[in-house]
């Protein structure tokens, strides 16, 4: 049996997983999620991309948007708005409230964020292993400058609030440098066939999941194939604001760049997508091996056909 | 202008008020709430008696149920469920959980519920000052035969799961020994012109309130008229449990017993149902005077004639 390791941010993520799971049905899959993005609010503990992840492999998520659930409503998100409660920016879901209070009792009663992880997954089945990057806090920070003054703003108000409309002018994973990786996650790694980098966030997912002392490093030894899906498309990210924090590290939104910026000793193989087959010279320069393919996560035939391409490409490498 | 403290539990209690606001208009109201009904599940702490005063004369109530939001939505509630999470018996609402969650966090941050509980009136403005008994936490246990075994349950798990069923073998206000008076209510009642004891239950509502160590003393000695209203009518409560909880402290369920339980230190007038006119000299002779009036709320015009008749009552009293 095949086992496959996948860095997961969001929605991105979470799609290319379903395609994943479509592409290799008997493949033991270890994701280790994204929790930069997390974020306390309300008193409650929010991890978006576990939950992102844990709803779409669980039949929970709402289709058309990508986040939250599946027939929602906003009745607490109201009620605090009328009790003047800020913020009142973030899109909080009276389905996914539940979760986030099973989340933070756990949590308060002790336990870290990979057990409730786990105990979350027990009711979506989620067919991966999910395991956040770290129980320990990180948050991505982004500085920006707004009315003239430069402000370090959680990545989701970045994101959510301001719609990524600022420039990014630095973006800090804060606390990542403490963090220590999850238990399971270094051997997950060590253990792996393939390690997959899905076309998610280079900077705020896959970047702040790599930097979790540890974890690149694991990656970069585990002398197994390690093949990554470009995010970006004709030099736009297909979606989110990669474009802004790829920026803000000095990072050219192209599928090359993107490719250069994890490197050659982190990386095997890349996908770029069709439209971008000029860059293929370019990456294999770089010592990365590269193929150009469809990469729109259009529907799920599509997206099981870029999972097959990636372990394709996997394969390619380890021969 | 006058001054009126009111002892009050939930549904009988808030209903009574919005009578006497009706009956009394200009009066300055202070409402002194239970707080042993208080819960915390699901990391929220909940305050059922003081939200249903809150909900109730800020317009907000359920009104045909008494209790919890008009509109509410259950979505939290079934998503706990489905997660597994215990326990399922508590009528959790949407909108509620809102309420509950701004409690949480500022108690967390270290607010007093009294501070609380103002700060969340400053939205439903109730046209009442209203104040927990004590900022102290203070639980009413129940004390049940259960499978032969004798447990001591929380009192909404006694009164909503169980619904009061099992014989009440004692009702414990655990921690109102060891409570002290919320900021403003020993104040209250010293400046109050008269004190109001609606048709609440007398062990787990009023009798909570007047356990905690002070209150009972500052009422009875204010010097000012103590008026209550039977909540037993023709031998049995008009709603709730009381008969159950008053057999467990050795009171029958007559409103003249009531009376004699509060007894004539405490209470200067009592006000009785016509069905139970029977029962006026039976009070008279253990000095409390009495008066036989309509004591059914059955609708805001019944309910504010009863708090009219409670406040001549009381101008009897002092004459």
């Amino acid at each position: 049996m095949q086992r496959i390791v996948v860095l997961a941010g969001g929605i991105g993520g979470a799609r290319f997983l379903r395609g994943l799971q479509s592409a290799a049905p008997e493949a033991d899959i270890t994701v280790i999620g994204n929790t930069g993005d997390d974020i306390h609010l309300f008193g409650l503990k929010i991890c978006p991309d576990l939950d992102t992840v844990m709803y779409t492999l669980g039949g929970g998520i709402h289709e058309e948007q990508g986040w939250g659930r599946a027939g929602e409503t906003f009745a607490v998100k109201e009620e605090l708005a009328a009790y003047g409660v800020e913020p009142q920016w973030f899109g909080l879901g009276d389905r996914d409230v539940a979760t986030h209070l099973v989340r933070t009792q756990m949590l308060g009663a002790g336990y870290p964020l990979s057990a409730v992880t786990e105990a979350l997954c027990a009711r979506w089945r989620p067919g991966v292993r999910l395991l956040p990057m770290t129980d320990d806090r990180v948050e991505t920070h982004v500085a920006v400058e707004e009315g003239g003054e430069r402000k370090a703003l959680h990545f989701q108000e970045y994101w959510i609030r301001l719609r990524a409309g600022p420039d990014a002018q630095a973006v800090v994973p804060v606390g990542a440098d403490q963090a220590e990786p999850a238990p399971g996650v270094l051997e997950a790694i060590a253990e792996a066939d393939v390690v997959l980098f899905p076309p998610s966030n280079p900077v705020v997912s896959i970047g702040t999941i790599l930097a979790v002392p540890g974890i690149r490093e694991a990656i970069a030894e585990a002398g197994v194939p390690v093949v990554g899906l470009s995010p970006i498309v004709g030099d736009a990210p297909v979606r989110g604001m990669a474009d802004k924090v790829l920026a803000a590290i000095g990072v050219r939104s192209t599928a090359a760049a993107v490719a250069r910026h994890y490197g050659s000793g982190l990386l095997d193989g890349w996908l770029v997508d069709t439209v971008d087959a000029g860059a293929v010279d370019e990456v294999e320069e770089a010592g990365i091996r590269c193929r150009a393919v469809p990469l729109m996560m259009s529907d799920p035939e599509a997206t099981a056909r870029m999972a097959s391409d990636a372990l394709a490409l996997a394969e390619e490498v380890r021969a």
